[in-house]
């Protein structure tokens, strides 16, 4: 079975890549460079595909930056920092990018289509981005009718599945996952705040530190505060 | 109210734009880059932008050649010429993207999102391009609910909405509607084959030039053969 795998070079979305190799797909990757500020997170998508032995890894180029609207792609907004778990929980933050999900399984789908896989996987998770709209199950199933709908091989009767094993884990749960995949976890990139050495502080990092902690492991990645 | 209007350059998106702007609306325009090989029509996208005195004019630039599988975006496959219009309407062509409309609505909820504006507009077509499955209602309404799940703004209530003036027109009524609006004909482009002069033989070209003959008009945009 052919995948197209959503990569950012993240933990989630590695771990996915990984679960999709399980699931007995033969995967290709997909990742965007929309010039957001932690673009070095492109790096570690590399290294990950190729570790994972994938079909293909295409990078997708374009600009979001050119509207502005998020801290995410904006630098003249600031990076949220120090934030507690369960206020990054409660509301939609600054680093949300309007419709990025949306945009990227855009993309996925054209490319799905192109190579006539049957499946795409995303990593996107309701538990600790409850925040952002984009990452919930209601979302995910009206993207899946967009599926259906909007290609020659859904009007056919084979539409391809959108398919989000994290959607409902923990971060814990997640890293528990990745860990039996054997997943690298050293060559994942899940910070936000655009330098080559991760903060520790923004959101991303704090979250992914947390959970290594409460599973009393070691984030093999280097932090520059933590 | 604000909107954000898809505009290629062609003789229907044009006739949208004037028709948001008869609804009343201040409107943002949003063009798209994608190595088509009929480039040449974000010239009269810009043109006609202008003309139509526009808010902002953006255009995203990314390269959907990179993984073909159409003879929009693949120099290397023939373009249809000199098909009849029953069959034009029959069959999924090969100048179908995959994915197309997809990717640019899901970039025009973005801007519309970043501009807090109200309405996305868009030029497709159920009867003329009928071959084409994401041009038709269904396909829309399900990126309505995407508009509606996917953003903050529809998370709040207050949803973007897909404005679709053509869905349900024939070429005729649209040129028929764009002369009552006063669209400039002679700034659009509805050409595939990407040349300087329109072919004349293109799926593209013949639907356009069939319809200013059924209603007795002179296509004002020259063409190499006709």
């Amino acid at each position: 079975m052919l995948a197209v795998v959503l990569l950012s070079g993240g933990l989630d979305s590695a771990t996915v890549l990984y679960q999709a190799k399980a699931d007995g797909c033969d995967c290709s990757c997909i990742s965007f460079d929309y010039q957001q500020r932690h673009r070095r997170e492109l790096e570690s998508a590399k290294a990950i595909a190729q570790s994972a032995a994938v079909l293909e890894h295409q990078i997708i180029t374009f600009d979001l930056s050119q509207w502005g609207g998020s801290a995410l792609t904006d630098c003249s907004i600031d990076l949220p920092s120090d934030r507690s778990l369960t206020e990054m929980a409660q509301t939609i933050p600054i680093t949300y990018v309007p419709a990025r999900n949306t945009i990227f399984l855009s993309f996925a789908l054209a490319y799905a289509e192109t190579r006539s896989a049957q499946r795409v996987y995303i990593g996107v998770n309701a538990l600790d981005y409850s925040g952002y709209p984009d990452c919930r199950l209601d979302y995910i199933q009206a993207m899946q009718e967009v599926f259906r709908l909007g290609t020659k091989q859904g009007r056919e009767g084979q539409a391809i599945s959108i398919i989000t094993p994290l959607i409902n884990l923990k971060k814990t749960e997640i890293i528990q996952l990745g860990n039996h995949l054997g997943v690298p976890w050293e060559q994942t990139w899940s910070c936000y705040a655009g330098g080559n050495i991760a903060c520790g502080v923004c959101d991303a990092c704090q979250l992914r530190i947390a959970a290594f902690t409460e599973l009393g492991m070691q984030d093999p990645v280097p932090y520059l505060k933590r």
